[in-house]
């Protein structure tokens, strides 16, 4: 009997999702499962995506082209001109199938088996994944709740550069810890990166949620960046559309985006709906935006604040994404997060978290701290806030019992 | 500057889109293209498939779960036992983003970097770019137009194993030849994959696509293939769904199958859409097959015997899928190709076609080959024969007077 490859064997689990069975149990029990584990906004997708479809519903639902529909384009690209104030044109996008694969395109097209890239963990789980896939060996460099997961030191992160280095990898607003990188950060990373002839790959997928009036700062507005920054972008967050599954990746290196292509050709096509209506929100007004900036502000605050006043909880000072990761009173999250699946309710209820192992090359590292993804409600968030508290005292007890 | 990835500068665009940008400026000149060159059915898309969308909107266009709505794979599940007779359980099935993608995962979770895998050529394009993106060698066996495309005789099969070939990728009924492998010849594949403990991919895309009462045979049916078979399949194809982008990952060995979750989990999840639509047309009746069956056979003899009246051109006697691959009275499909875009009209119209070189590992061997889809009504079909006939005439003669 044929074996499983060896990669296949190796690549972990997904922090995000592994829990899910588990939560389908608990679920299957009655209980009332509150979600902070993933990064799927609670907000209504807006109303013009819908009514989009509707007006423009195809005979034949067929391919697009490879990169994306050419109107779709022309909008991304209006849209980040007259929205971010980044002049683009349509030929420094390709359409992909989220941001994911954004990520898999741009692994592919600047990184050969064996190659390095830098990372800043904590670091999206994912992106571990996605080296393993690609052949690719993420280096990190670490960044400490003590220090709000600040930027590492840049003697740091070029300590980490090796003759196989090709690029730096961001992740801004930083999922998983929230931190919003500032301007004088981005230029510092992207000054290491033309310095060393590196690539600077940078996740912008969150950067819609920026709070307490901070500017968001792309790697695209770096002077002269156009030869080395890759943005991945998506509709996911931005407009409550993660299952419509679109997404770009966005450079002024036109090489890069013309190679990106053929990847994207070996694909055929990004869906084709997600195209259609996408191509609507990307007309929304400014006003938009603030509302979504106003709403989450006021979630990351409430949550801040409550998961502060419970004992032995360190939480972090972020302006970014709708992440939180506390460090908590435990010795394994992982446990934690599945005891208060299994074993834990208030009134019913009870949470669900992403354990922060997953976020780290060395699992190791993460073994107390947690993602806490705020894309519930206010009130909802409180009670999250008041299980954690009193799931954290009755753990604390029961291990003290068992021992 | 840093420089774009080896392997991105040598994978090679797809042969049936890179023609595209020609076409295009074509349209802009007024020429009208007949599109034989894209696997892309011109059959409206179910109703049934709009009204289910209809029906049930979300209020969040949120993920699905990274292997599937539990809901699809049930209904996929139901489709294969009632419809094919082929007994599956959700649990063999993972859902992807179209065939392109479950084709990804198994080369991810079967191959490591450095693997072999025996292909029949004339090969799928974009098997070629794919093993380039996940580090595997593609190991081509060829099978020829004199024989009207039959699989490759045993030995030469075994000739082409080594230690590091890990599967057989069988495309049946083929793309591009549109050859349909028989029971014996399937079952045949499936003996020199369990002799050698090898995986047998058999991507079973156009299978509802067979003609002249010719009955498919799925290596699901092999007796005792759980262990070894891996099936690709799609909605693309059956239901006129390219742009929905779903299809699955197909195997008994539930170990393949949880292992490429884990590459699922990294892409987050399949477009929802797809999903709560191709719920629905999965239910479809028997008889939306036959439609589909019969509509296409008319085609093909149409097709077939349309290019035998044409001097010099050579036709396949093939049975599955909606393409034929001849040999045309050229040096080189691809000039040709380009020429018929370029320069060539009759009453306003030309054709597109996808050149033979990109369906081998060695371009030269497709070099008189061309790939034609039958993706156009009857009349279409007998014009872009017309439209062929004229053209040959025209290019030879050119071809005289420039040397």
């Amino acid at each position: 009997m044929p074996q499983i490859s060896l990669r296949a064997q190796t690549v972990p689990p997904s922090p995000i999702r592994k829990l899910v069975p588990i939560a389908q149990q608990a679920k299957s029990r009655g209980r009332k499962v509150l979600h902070l584990n993933i990064g799927q906004p609670d907000l209504p997708t807006p109303p013009e995506y819908w009514e989009t479809l509707r007006k423009n519903q195809p005979q034949v639902l067929d391919y697009t082209e490879s990169g994306g529909m050419p109107a779709f384009k022309e909008a991304y690209a209006r849209f980040y001109t007259e929205i971010y104030g980044i002049p683009l044109e349509p030929k420094h996008i390709l359409t992909t199938t989220g941001g994911s694969e954004a990520l898999l395109f741009a692994f592919l097209t600047l990184f050969n088996l064996g190659d390095e890239v830098v990372v800043i963990e904590p670091t999206y789980a994912n992106y571990i994944g996605l080296g393993t896939a690609t052949g690719i060996r993420l280096v990190p460099v670490q960044s400490y709740i003590h220090e709000d997961f600040a930027l590492p030191a840049p003697d740091a992160l070029e300590a980490a550069i090796t003759p196989k280095t090709r690029a730096i990898l961001l992740c801004n607003p930083s999922n998983p810890t929230g931190k919003l990188y500032s301007e004088a950060e981005v230029r510092q990373i992207g000054a290491i990166c033309r310095r060393h002839g590196l690539f600077l790959i940078s996740d912008e997928s969150y950067r819609d949620y920026c709070y307490d009036g901070e500017r968001f700062f792309s790697a695209l507005e770096i002077e002269d960046s156009s030869d080395f920054v890759v943005v991945i972008d998506t509709l996911s967050k931005r407009y409550s559309l993660c299952g419509a599954r679109v997404g770009a990746l966005i450079s002024r290196n036109t090489e890069v985006v013309e190679a990106a292509l053929k990847w994207a050709q070996a694909r055929l096509a990004p869906p084709t709906l997600g195209q259609i209506g996408g191509l609507a929100v990307l007309n929304l007004p400014k006003s938009y935006y603030d509302h979504i900036r106003e709403t989450f502000q006021k979630r990351r605050d409430t949550l801040t604040q409550g998961l502060r006043t419970i004992p032995g909880v360190q939480v972090p000072t972020v302006q970014g994404a709708f992440y939180l990761m506390p460090q908590l009173p435990v010795e394994d999250t992982d446990a934690f997060a599945r005891w208060l699946l299994e074993e834990f309710e208030q009134e019913g209820y009870t949470v669900m978290m992403a354990p922060g192992s997953g976020f780290f090359t060395d699992p190791s590292r993460g073994k107390k701290l947690a993602r806490i993804a705020y894309v519930l409600d206010l009130p909802h968030l409180e009670r999250a806030v008041a299980i954690l508290r009193a799931a954290l005292q009755v753990y604390a007890t029961r291990r003290v019992a068992v021992s």
